[in-house]
C-alpha cells in the first residue's frame, strides 16, 4: 500500500517497489531510480523506494543502494510482502515469472514487465487477472525498448483505427543486416562480428529465427487492433538465409533488406508474419540502422507515424520500466486506478481475433533462382509463373558464372502466397533449375 | 456532468461535448466522433455525445450529424451549460478562448484545445487554474498536429532527463523547404506554391516567420523541462531569407536546411530557438520531407528517439483532439481524475525558467560573404573572424561573377553568438564585402 510517512507531517508518501530480477535492465532501473529520485519526487509528490530485489546471485552492492537487507533469493516471499505496492518483473522466462505476476495481481500490487515472451503466450490469463482485481499491468518495456510504442497504440492513437503496422523491432538482427548491407559481410560474419560486441546472444536462435519478433508482434497487434493473437499464429520466418547477394541484388533494385514483423487489419481478418522484406531505399524504416528500432504506423485518418529509439540496452530498457512505474505510482497516490485497460479495450472485450492464412497473404515477391546458363531458363521459369497467374515486374539475368549456374533475379507483381508456392514448386522439378530458390517478400506501399 | 442513461439498465453512460469553433479541424472531429463512435463504445464502456457547437457562420449539415438544434452562436452559454462535461476548444487565438477556457475549467469541465498561440502566453493561468479546480487540460493537438509527442514527452519519457529537442514543427515551412530544395525553386516561388495548394495561408507571415514554430517550442520545453517559458523570450528566425543559393551550397557541404525549433537544457539554463538550420544529410530528421512533422528528443538514459507523422490535416489533428477526449472521457467514468499533470510536474512545481541569452548560445555556422572579386578577401575575412575566437572549418570560394562580386562560403568552428555577431559588424565595415552577410546555424551533433 502507498504509506505515508508517520515521522514528519510534510513527508511524501511513499511508493514501494520489488524487483524481480537485477540483470541488465533491473541494474538501470536501480540506476535511474537514484540518479532520478529527486525529479521523481516532484512530478509525484511521492517517493518512490525499492524496497526488495529477488535474484539467484545478486551480491550487495551500496555504490547502487543495493544493501544486503534488499536482497533475497525468495522472489514468492518478497512478491507476498503486504508493503510491496509495484512488482517489476524481470526475470524472463515463462515460470516463475508467470506465477508471480499472478500472485501479485491477485494480492493487489500493480505489476510492471518487460517479458514479452510470457505476454505473448500467457497474455489472456494475465491481463484478465489484472482486471478481475481492478490492477495495471505496465509492459511499455517489451516492444522497442525505449521506443513508447506501447503507450501510444493504447493511448495516442485511440481515436482512430489502425491499419497496418511494420516494426524492426529486434536489434539483434537489425544489427546483422545493417552490417552485412554496410559492410559486405556475409550473414555468419555479420553475426559474430554482433556476437563479439555483445549486440548478440552466445546461442542467438530465438532473435535471427524471428521468434523474439513474433512475441512482440502479438503485443503490438493486440494494442494496434485489440486482438489477441498466439505467437504460433504468426508466421516467422528469420534471416539466417539472407545472403550478401540478395542485398546486393537488392540495392540494384532500389530496395533495403530489414526483418519487419508486420501486421494487417482488412476489417475481416488480421494478416500477421515476421520475416526478411524489401522495403524501398527512400522509406524512412529504410534508415533506421544498427541496434535502433522503429515501428511505423499506418492508421485511417492520421496516416502514417513512425516512432524510432534505441530498442535495447541497460538505461533506454529501464526508462520504459520506469514511465510505466510512474504512472501506476501516480494512480496508487490518488487511491485509484483509472488508467486505460492494458490493451486499450477492456479484457473482457479483447477476443482471439481471425488470422488470415498465410497462403492468402498478398505480396510481391523477389525470387532468385540458380540455373544453367543455357537457353529457355528464362523462359522456362516465366511461363511456370505464368499458369500460376504471377506476373513479372522486372528480371536481372547475370553474366556466365564459372560454376555452371547463374542466378536469375526476378521481382513480381502481387500475388498469393499460394499461387508462388505452387509455382516455385513445379519450377523446383525443371531440370535446368537448381531446388529451393530465394524468396524474399517486398512490401512497396507501407 | 457524465450522465447514466435512465432509460434503461443496460445503456452505458454519456459522455457529452461542446465544440467551439467548427472549421477544418473542427469537422474532423465531428467526423470521426460518429465514423468510430461504436469503437470508442467499445473502448470506453460510455458513449461520447456531441451535444452543441458554437460557430460564427457554421450551417446545419444532417449528413455529419450536425443538427440546427447543436448549433449556436453563442459559445458562453454552450459553455455554462450543466450538462456539458468536455470542452473542445478550436476557435484559436486569445480571446474569447481563453475566458471561454477558464469558464469551462471554473465550472468542473474539462477542456481539450489546439490552440498552441493561447497556451504559450496564457498557459500558466490555464494550467493553475485548471490544476485548482482539479481538471485536465488536454492539448495534444496543439504541437505536431497527430503526433502524440506532447502524451510521449508527459508519460513515455517520464522516468527520464530530457536534453535536447528538435523539432520540425511548422508544415507551410518544412513544405517550402522541401520545394526549394527538391524543384529548385525560389523562396517566392515555393510559398506560391505552397500557398496554391493550401500548405501555405493567404496571410503567412505567422509561419514563415517562425512565430507558430516559437509557440508550439514553448510546450515542447514546458513538458521536455518542466519549464515555462514566455514566446518573446524564444530567439525567432523565419524562412524568407534562405535562398536556392544557400540551399544548395548546404548540399554541397552535406547538409539539408530546415526550419528547426531547438531547445536545450545544460542544467543551469534553457536555450529556446527558432531558425533555419544546416542538419547533416544522412540525420533522421533531414529526410522528414513536405508538410511532415518530427520531432528529435535527446534524453539522458534513453538516448535519441523521434517521432514522425503529419503535423496539421483536418483528420491527423482531430485524432490528437480525440486521444485527449477519450483519456478524460475514462477518467471522468471513473469518476476521479488521476491523470498526470497537464505539464508532466504538478503546476505549482512548474516554474519559469533562466534562459540563456542568444549571445551565449554556442553554435557552428555557414556564412555567406558576397566580395569583390579581389586579391585579399578571404584573408581580410579571415582574420577578422580569428580576431573574434572564431575558427574557419572550411571555405568554398566560387570562381568570377559577373557582378563583379562572388559568394564566400565559410563554415566555422563552434563559436558564440556574441563573437561572431561581433565580427560580422567588423567585416560589414570592410570595403570590398557587401553588407549583411548571410548567416545559418549548423547543427553538426544532433
Amino acid at each position: 500500500m502507498v504509506e505515508r510517512r508517520l515521522t514528519s507531517h510534510t513527508a511524501p508518501p511513499l511508493v514501494r517497489l520489488a524487483l524481480l530480477g537485477c540483470g541488465t535492465v533491473g541494474e538501470g532501473v536501480v540506476r535511474l531510480l537514484r540518479r532520478n529520485a529527486e525529479m521523481f519526487q516532484r512530478k509525484l509528490g511521492a517517493s518512490i523506494e525499492l524496497a526488495g530485489v529477488a535474484d539467484r546471485s545478486l551480491k550487495p552492492d551500496p555504490s547502487l543502494g543495493l544493501e544486503s537487507r534488499l536482497i533475497t533469493r525468495d522472489a514468492a516471499s518478497l512478491v507476498a510482502r503486504p508493503d510491496i505496492d509495484i512488482v517489476v518483473e524481470l526475470f524472463g522466462g515463462l515460470e516463475p515469472a508467470r506465477s508471480l505476476m499472478l500472485k501479485a495481481l491477485e494480492s493487489g500490487k500493480d505489476v510492471v514487465t518487460a517479458n514479452k515472451a510470457l505476454l505473448a503466450q500467457k497474455g489472456d490469463e494475465i491481463f484478465r487477472t489484472a482486471a478481475r482485481y481492478g490492477r495495471s499491468v505496465g509492459f511499455e518495456a517489451s516492444v522497442g525498448g525505449g521506443v513508447p510504442i506501447m503507450r501510444t497504440l493504447r493511448e495516442a492513437l485511440a481515436g482512430d483505427r489502425q491499419r497496418a503496422v511494420y516494426g524492426i523491432i529486434n536489434g539483434t538482427c537489425n544489427t546483422i543486416l545493417s552490417l552485412m548491407t554496410d559492410a559486405g559481410a556475409e550473414f555468419a560474419e555479420a553475426l559474430h562480428q554482433a556476437q563479439q560486441s555483445g549486440l548478440a546472444e552466445a546461442d542467438p536462435t530465438l532473435d535471427i529465427e524471428g521468434h523474439d519478433a513474433a512475441h512482440k508482434l502479438c503485443l503490438l497487434v493486440a494494442l494496434a487492433f485489440g486482438v489477441l493473437l498466439k505467437p504460433t499464429k504468426v508466421y516467422t520466418e528469420g534471416i539466417s538465409r539472407v545472403t550478401l547477394a540478395d542485398i546486393n541484388f537488392a540495392r540494384q533494385l532500389g530496395y533495403s533488406i530489414k526483418l519487419l514483423a508486420i501486421a494487417k487489419d482488412d476489417g475481416s481478418a488480421i494478416e500477421a508474419r515476421v520475416h526478411p522484406t524489401m522495403i524501398p531505399q527512400r522509406h524512412p524504416l529504410a534508415g533506421v540502422a544498427g541496434a535502433f528500432n522503429a515501428i511505423y504506423v499506418q492508421s485511417e485518418a492520421l496516416g502514417p507515424t513512425m516512432y524510432y529509439g534505441q530498442g535495447a540496452g541497460q538505461l533506454p530498457t529501464a526508462t520504459a520500466v520506469l514511465a510505466d512505474v510512474l504512472e501506476i505510482a501516480r494512480h496508487r497516490c490518488a487511491g485509484s486506478n483509472t488508467s486505460a485497460p492494458a490493451l486499450g479495450y477492456p479484457a473482457t472485450v479483447v477476443k482471439p481475433g481471425r488470422v488470415k492464412p498465410m497462403d492468402d497473404v498478398l505480396s510481391e515477391y523477389y525470387l532468385r533462382f540458380m540455373a544453367r546458363d543455357q537457353p529457355g531458363v528464362l523462359g522456362a521459369i516465366a511461363s511456370v509463373l505464368g499458369r500460376n497467374r504471377i506476373s513479372i515486374a522486372s528480371v536481372i539475368q547475370q553474366g556466365r558464372g564459372l560454376t555452371g549456374t547463374v542466378p536469375v533475379i526476378m521481382r513480381t507483381h502481387e500475388a498469393a502466397e499460394r499461387d508462388l508456392k505452387r509455382a516455385l514448386s513445379s519450377i523446383g522439378k525443371l531440370k535446368m533449375v537448381e531446388p529451393s530458390p530465394t524468396l524474399i517478400r517486398i512490401e512497396e506501399q507501407l
